[in-house]
């Protein structure tokens, strides 16, 4: 078993996430260092870490690290794959790289230079009933995909704050979904019609933003599709896919803490879906670590790379774009530039 | 198409009930006459009837009428069936026979002679769902099957003057499903242990009846059953089976009014069950009813015959001395008199 | 109980439909007359209807004839409306009344001025898995709501000829869409964006029709909508519904044949849903004639009136024109002149 | 956070899950030794666990040691407990006790002395869909408790030498269930009936046991209760309660490991049921120990103690004498001497 020594970027909920995943259930990888300028002591001192820094520099420069995991901000993300690259340290960053093309693909550049493996955040590929319906469809089990419709519902929306710097909600909540319609379909998204509302909060007008949005997708292959988001769905997060085709369908539905049901003179009940990400995704987080292991281990390419950061922002400018423009926007200029790699059989 | 004139002796609830289904469903059969000595005129002139007497006498005699319908207390079926046989009629009768087996007998032995039709009023055979169930086992889709259960609910307890002549909840109730049992296994009771109690109305303490009961079976072929009954569901009627096999498990749900799912902060929920047979087998009672006309137009014995009948009471009577007696009865008197014909395949 | 006589002039697979609905369900109602150029006497010899006709001259002229339901061809409806009305006859007529909504309007105007009840074939408000869901929605049990999602496949698509006929997809098969989201959101339609789309067979392209549509809805309330369409689910005929709102969300699952379970070692397995229309909406084709009974006797406006009939075609008009032009196409121009009547509560 | 030292006796299946649950999720727990003739160091040499012995003497004598988990063979159980309750430690002991009434007596009776807490490995407890039933069957959802039934199949039979050791289905496989339904019912067991059967494997034959158990239970409160056993349900592990009462229902489905529904020409399809109990009550094997560990720290009773493995033992016995002699039997002589304490609310 080769030990994988990683360096943590961002200890906030998510980064604590990872290091808590990694101490539990990757014993093959090792959190050697953390950095967060307001680093929680507290909670650092629980975990098995043996460097706890304020400031990142020293985490790029330890040749005993083998591997970041950037969970700072956004903004900072494409400075630090670049930094870590050129470091030659394998990459993992969550979404987005960046909120512009140009920028993600300087990263990407390095990264592809430097020949280190990048691999991006999109939890969800990871999730077991995503991961089974694309096996189905890929295995050929609806035969011809026509129609992939993707329910992304969040329990309440984020504070005033974060929806300031969250880039808005195509490019904040959307592009995990334009991920997943990818990640389904198995092809480019050609076309995006995208048209948002404010239902639930004034505050969302207020940052020139939306808490609800439809988002119509035309892939290469001609399968269509939807993705809706919507920022408060009141009893829980609401995150269903399905994906129609010429021979019959396959959809997911929402995971419940139990499979208790009562019945009783009003009617029969169970359990509304459970409550948010950190809870419906435990097994994604973990899982899509465990991936990135393995393609350290074997030098293999990730199974949501770079070209995969950069397709979902694309995908989400240009949703953004079309809701301004109340049309349809074509995304045909990026196709040559950034190929989807063909990667082989991924699950 | 051949029409097939029937009189219908008692026009109570089923009475009503069987004859509105003809009038609407059965255009090849036709209520030519129906008699009930409390004949409620109003209900029967809204019905294509000729005949309504308050008496059944005609009804043998008249040279008309192909198939009488006995839906008159338990009391008086044997005498009908015998009296219906020696006219030539072919005969649809209510559930039990009678509640005991020489009487019974009897009867049947007059329904041989004379070479009518007898078809027992055992609904639930027809039901879509558990006939699916039996077409499935018999298939071999769950291999050598080791154990059914049937869960029957009332959703109330009948009135206390039923009680008294109901013959008990074993005779009265678990008849069906002693029926339902043998439908799906395929295969004679030959072991019946059988607990009864009061948890639910004193009433059933004063006709020294019970209103829940457990009854065990075992089969000839080895298989092993098992009956719920209970007198009152507060949520509506629960109807289900369930069989257990060497390759796998079959199972019917519940049937709800609709299929609507309400989700919010509470719970998910649906509709609680059908309230009672007449909204949950509405089915049944006119496809038993199709059946009945296709053994006389093609002279085939009927798919739930006098032995049927007669076995079901046999278990009743079983199940009764067994919860008196605290022990498990074994039943193999009876099984050489009254073979199952082997009736070839009945869906 | 008041008896009406109906005369049905059309008796192609729709107008025996009714006629038997009639005879077996609503003894209130008398199919006094049926008339089809192409007449199936055989059929009709079995129905107990006294006048059978090649012509329907003699529909409108009996004085005896209360009501008239018109199941002729699409481009018969608008005159038939109009003769029926002149006659003071009520009417019941299947969809859509016309492809244009000039024809509409004024078939609509002379159905005014004699003040005779209007009813359209919209069959699916009477399911009641529909209904219960539009009955959570007007009681606020899913707060304000923010969209309804209708899937509506077909099992198979039909024959050439009849896409040549259909008026397209959007007018064809979305009609019965568009009625049931303003069903649903009691709301009437302000913006359609629609997209059409050859997946399934190259005969559509052949009529300039679409096999597969998906139409995004925005209504006078704020509420958003998506109808999905296809001519092809091969599991059978998919009809859901959800809406979701700020308190929680109702959806409707499809209807199969029993709810009969296999668990073995390759899967959980059910029934697909019922293949088609008459099975699926056996129940709301019954309903909703009853429906038109009780308005004739009670002398109410029909639930599904004219101008029900015409704001669905103007929805589907437009969809199509949307199809053509790529963009969203408002429809207020279209508000003012027929506003839907506060029908009260309908169920 | 006060740390709790265990030392783990018996390092097979069950031992080595104790270890890894306690090091992957309770941080405030510290396997200190672990102990077994047979010990795997390969495994044990991966997870972080000072000392490794091939005996458990120094497990008892050692200071460092608050608790002791004992994993060891069934025979083994009762000194254990003594030896360990005598050095002061507390005990956490997989189920049985023993095999007979007067071993666990002795045993719980050392542990009542030495004011130790005893838990036994009745995990089922703390699944999170049975917790959810027992509270509301206390919460009083569904009225009074009228019949629990319990479905418990393992997917396959236990090899030739594990049946010999085992003590029969009705100790082995249904004192999981005995507990399980005192466990919902919150009553104790005062009558049973047994019945075995050899319905899958010849093997069972040979030892004088059975392979299919049903067994009928009667509770002090009057309660009934069924538990079904089968040593091999070939699609997986099939693990259901159902409790029905007077104002309602609970039941829990089977869990699969995913939610994800495939829509065919052929049927309706979902995953099949976990395959075995590590994967099905991988939670309450971790939530047991959290349990252990908060008595241990509060200096509270354990919630699952001496009396509860005595009593599902007591039960066993009972079930299989009754399987022998075919009849019931009632336990009222075990009542007085081992009342179940009250235990206030505990979930």
């Amino acid at each position: 078993m080769n030990t994988i020594n990683v360096g943590i970027i961002g200890a906030g909920r998510i980064g604590k996430l990872h290091a808590e995943n990694i101490n539990k259930h990757i014993p093959q990888m090792q959190v050697k260092s953390i950095s967060d300028p307001y680093l929680d002591f507290e909670w650092a001192n629980t975990q098995n870490i043996p460097l706890k820094e304020k400031s990142h520099h020293k985490i790029f420069s330890d040749p005993e690290i083998d591997a970041v995991i950037i969970c700072s901000p956004t903004s900072t993300h494409s400075q630090f794959i670049i930094d870590a690259a050129k470091a030659g340290k394998h990459i993992f960053c969550e979404k987005p790289i960046a909120l512009d093309v140009a920028t993600i693909e300087k990263s990407i550049e390095v990264v592809s230079q430097m020949e280190v493996i990048l691999q991006i955040g999109f939890n969800r590929r990871f999730d077991p009933n995503f991961m089974q319906a694309r096996k189905r469809v890929l295995a050929g089990d609806i035969g011809r995909p026509y129609l992939v419709r993707i329910t992304a519902y969040d329990p309440e929306p984020p504070c005033y704050e974060y929806i300031a710097d969250s880039g808005g909600i195509f490019l904040d909540m959307s592009i995990h979904d334009f991920d997943m319609a990818r990640f389904l379909i198995d092809s480019e998204i050609e076309e995006v019609y995208a048209t948002g509302s404010r239902l639930i909060d004034p505050k969302f007008e207020e940052h020139n933003d939306f808490d609800t949005a439809i988002i119509q997708l035309k892939f290469k292959n001609g399968a269509l599709g939807v993705i809706y988001n919507s920022r408060q769905a009141i009893y829980g997060y609401d995150q269903r896919v399905e994906v129609f085709g010429s021979q019959g369908s396959i959809e997911t539905a929402n995971i419940a803490p139990t499979r208790t049901v009562l019945t009783n003179t009003e009617c029969v009940s169970s359990d509304k879906p459970l409550y948010f990400f950190l809870e419906r995704y435990k097994t994604s987080y973990i899982e899509e670590m465990k991936s990135f292991y393995e393609c350290i281990v074997n030098n293999t390419p990730s199974p949501v790379d770079g070209n995969d950061g950069l397709m979902a922002v694309i995908a989400g400018l240009h949703a953004k774009q079309s809701s301004q423009e109340n049309k349809m926007i074509r995304i045909d200029q990026f196709e040559k530039k950034y190929p989807t790699a063909s990667r082989g059989v991924f699950f």
